[in-house]
């Protein structure tokens, strides 16, 4: 593949997701849209438009059997991931693909390790992680402008779409959590996970969840997903020692909100009877300082999803969410998911990687 | 007592709440404001002020003495709450106490027995719940407008005093769960809670917390305090099968939204296996009606705490917010602070009124 | 024309509006996209993508040569507008343009007059005419819900493109004289008009301006409109003395509030001495009953207007927002134009349809 | 006057706005409250209470006559205050005032006359100007750091309550006005005003009306006052060529927005030809900085008011908001009245100090 040309890609998925891709491959300049695959080909069809003269298909082996595709964007149902995904890498094609990766962390763990022996990029659509918020976010908390991270709130609700495949957790939680691997420093994971849901309206699984996320450096992160509010709120809240962020994906106006208040204790952290004493000594004290809101560019997150991993292709190298940031995510939940068949009590994050027939030292990675 | 003269009253406590109860003791004309007594006399004198007639006093033994005083209101410390309303009830006053009624449900059952002994009213200061919102929100749920119950969610956060003696599920879930107990129908009662907290700033105990208490008609409410964050929010949405209504108590010009909105499974809930089929065959439906944001009077809520308190005096009755309503939340807050102490798993909320030397036939309630 | 083909469209003009011409009449079942004009055909190209198979021209008059071009849509620059619509006129083709309809009254008239003479459909694009919002709003001012008009308050004010050719109030004015226009009732009407403006930074002509227009019940209506502020305000209340509606474009959950609130006087409305003697014993009264946010449907409004001009294509009736629409508008602004420039007092508005020589007897008005 | 001696003070009027004056007056360690004077001696002891010794009297004479009274409070009916305020300053007590500071210019400059004459301090309560947003406004304003003024834009409306001896302008248009006067720098003042009003409701005099005021340095301010919005806003923008600050006293949690956005035009301001042929080559730009929310201490205002009032007797200075200030707050109202009366036009703002007979050189100002 010659990086001048431009990519061709063909988009697999016709759905709710899939005409976003379409629109936003066909827009970005280092791509050419080859294809639009749907078992429904009239569902293809209506996507594109009578105007247009890409080609709809409902076959997906003659899309990857096209040497002028090299590159394949998956927004079919998760249960399909498995199977497309793993049969465009076969063929030698570079995968974007919607989240979750795969409906089992065993599963993903597959496509993770055949993307890296062959050395194709596989990334996956944390869309959000590529909005300017976050990622000016991931600029504030990596570069150390918050201080120590203090907790992380994020809530997600609203009247959605009830789904009958999967529960609100699988749904909606991924993209918390896959905004937490994208902004988290390196030396600061996830440690073990509880996770109550209920479903009150008879769905026949979990309509309104919560999970708690036990943090390397002891901290928690909170997410509040719900299918059933009236009301939609988004917002992320990251509370640092020296700044706190607030996000509120709902306010075109004012997405960032960047604290300088907070609460101190004049006492360093102590263990035990001396940290005890400590504390009967300790004065608290608040900073009521400004609030920033920082400009922000205005940019579709989808263009700039496009962006990364046309350029993950041309520099053969691994995209900001690739395979094992999804993999980290599949951890979270099936982790999660256990949690809430056992009554909610916090059970440890499964290894991502494990187990040790995935290829650690892949080169795209 | 005869009822026609005004109650005389003896405030106790001129720390934080102190100064509130006074003036509004004070404006109601169905009480006299007798004493204002703290250990800290000064500190009486200045709430007071230098143009008031009204006598602080250090002495609490001075004011229970005083036959013109038939009640005390008692802001004091937590701590201190079990000697100061002992004695009081000895001495034959009805008390209105600040919330939680005593440190330990223990300490609160000996407090309730011995009101109920005597036939003396015992009254939490469970101020929310005689807010105008909170009023009709109960009239809402218990008048069955909402339909069943789905999920409630409180968020009480922002940018609080960090308390030495006591955690922020001690310092500020006490709000919520009395709203939960004011406004949940006969019917419907928690049965069990899950709690995970945090100390991200070394205060010595925690400072972010999270409750999810499953109620007995098999939904759950979810309860976020938190000390720690840089915005204020207050808000409680309760979910119901036909409406679902949104408190934000900062929001003085809609503090109530009634939203016509909602999801419904069109099978009736069923269990085991003819319940596994039929959610096959499930189909989910929408409701998008219009949201009514009811008129509500303008009214301090403390002003309503205090004629509820003088009509439970007058009138011989259990106010709304009980010495009972005060052990429920009490038993709550133990069986949370249990889950805590056990990792976050679910634990069965207390008995409130076990054990069996409470009265139970008492007249007052 | 026969009316069961879709109706052919060719969109003149690829500038800042025309992309969204040309998506909603690609998109509009009973339309087909015939071709893209622009003097600029690069432009043009660009706005049509590389996977589109419709044409771009720079000849406006191949365009109407086409006999499969039923109507044309024109989003050129209003100066433009006289010479592209009546061109278009002239050729027998329906036409959709942007407001102002012309830059003069004197060429809008010429405008109307030439599509009534050939039976030719004339229709502004006031897109928020279509609005799910105003058209809601609309039934409530001419159903009689509000009562009697009091009062209109537009803002529409935000860090704006600051135009060159046009000032404040011909750039974004139209926008709420138009909506007054398509919902005022059949009995109340403009009819005088006071304006100031001002400029700044400099510009050449007003960036802030202030309109007060006289209505013919009495009440006032006003407008404010501002490129420099920094906040992004579009709100209309309507006041009447039974329900009083705020429209907020910009809070996408709650755009329309409906309030059974407002003030009434005790005693009907009279003049001169017994007036006067009456106010004396005037009582007022406050209503202070609930507020209702209607469920609007979620519709882009550019869709609503191509199903309106393709609906009076087909039925060979006037459209909601027709030409002489237009020029009620045309007449407000040019009236605000001479008050602006006498220093702000009231003028007259000027009669729309004057001079004699408009053909008011078309038939498709 | 000896100022060690806190000094005393009376209010004179138990209506609307008395029971802040007693309250205040009773909060400020420099003052000591002597009497609470009403014609309503009833009303003037309910609001003081059963609890208070401070003496309710119904003889403006007998306050006067009291030598331990150093200053008056009046907040009497505006129709009131030049009798009222005349016979304390003859009593040589210092006097605050409500606004405005009496129901003509001419009676106001009387007044102002008076107490130059005596060196007594005349203050006026325009108690928004004594908030901390708006010190902070003003210490932006004059400091420089909103570069030149381009504009200010007020909003002041709500359900108010309806008066019968004034119509909206008067009663609510003097808090913006003073605003104006205490922000705006030296060399800036307001030159001309139109007004328009309406009454829908049949009041006997506007309940609804828009100013627009020239200023000397060519921009306008803008103020909008109504009482019949079923919603409330009270807002004000002051648009500068570095700075724009939004003042929204309805947001406690964000009271001022500080954006560094705005539209700069790349040429000097020029008139004439030159003027215009440089606009044709001008160039427009923008910035899209960030947004700062200042952090204010919490006060109340009126607390600020008596500490002026204070500190100016003391200190035996002029204060922030002195008798002049109230004349030119008075000379606009006045000018705007005509404005109004004569159909909107633009009328040249009274000169508030004007006639000659006017104390200029007097100590205090």
């Amino acid at each position: 593949m010659t990086t001048r040309q431009p990519i061709g890609v063909a988009v697999v998925g016709a759905g709710y997701w899939g005409p976003n891709l379409v629109r936003n491959v066909a827009a970005t300049p280092a791509m050419r849209l080859r294809h639009l695959c749907d078992l429904d080909v009239d569902r293809a069809r209506r996507v594109l438009g009578e105007y247009s003269i890409v080609p709809a298909t409902a076959s997906l082996d003659a899309v990857l059997a096209d040497p002028e595709v090299d590159a394949v964007a998956v927004a079919t149902p998760a249960a399909t991931h498995h199977a497309v995904v793993m049969a465009a890498l076969e063929a030698g094609k570079h995968v974007l693909v919607e989240k979750p990766l795969a409906p089992t962390l065993e599963e993903g763990r597959e496509l993770v390790a055949a993307a890296e022996r062959r050395d194709l990029v596989l990334m996956l659509d944390h869309t959000y992680c590529y909005t300017p918020a976050v990622a000016h976010l991931r600029g504030l908390v990596r570069g150390g402008e918050l201080g120590d991270l203090q907790y992380l709130d994020s809530v997600r609700i609203n009247l959605g779409l009830v789904q009958r495949d999967v529960d609100v957790l699988w749904d909606l939680a991924p993209h918390d959590l896959s905004i937490f691997d994208s902004i988290l420093p390196a030396d600061v994971a996830p440690v073990a996970v509880s996770a109550h849901g209920s479903d009150p309206i008879g769905a026949g699984h979990a309509c309104v969840a919560h999970l708690t996320i036990q943090l390397s450096n002891g901290s928690l992160a909170h997410v509040h997903v719900n299918w059933l509010s009236p009301t939609k709120i988004r917002t992320l809240v990251v509370g640092g020692s020296r700044r706190t962020v607030v996000w509120d994906d709902l306010n075109p106006t004012q997405r960032l909100s960047v604290y300088d208040r907070g609460v101190d204790a004049a006492i360093p952290r102590q263990t035990g009877a001396a940290g005890a004493a400590a504390h009967e000594r300790a004065t608290v004290s608040y900073r009521l300082g400004d609030m920033v809101a920082p400009a922000l560019p205005e940019k579709e997150a989808l263009r700039a999803v496009m962006e990364e991993f046309a350029a993950s292709i041309t520099e053969q190298r691994a995209p900001l969410t690739d395979g094992r940031a999804g993999l980290r995510v599949l951890a979270l939940l099936e982790s999660a998911a256990a949690s809430m068949a056992e009554g909610g009590a916090f059970v440890p994050v499964l290894d991502a990687l494990a187990p040790a027939d995935l290829a650690l030292d892949g080169a795209t990675s």
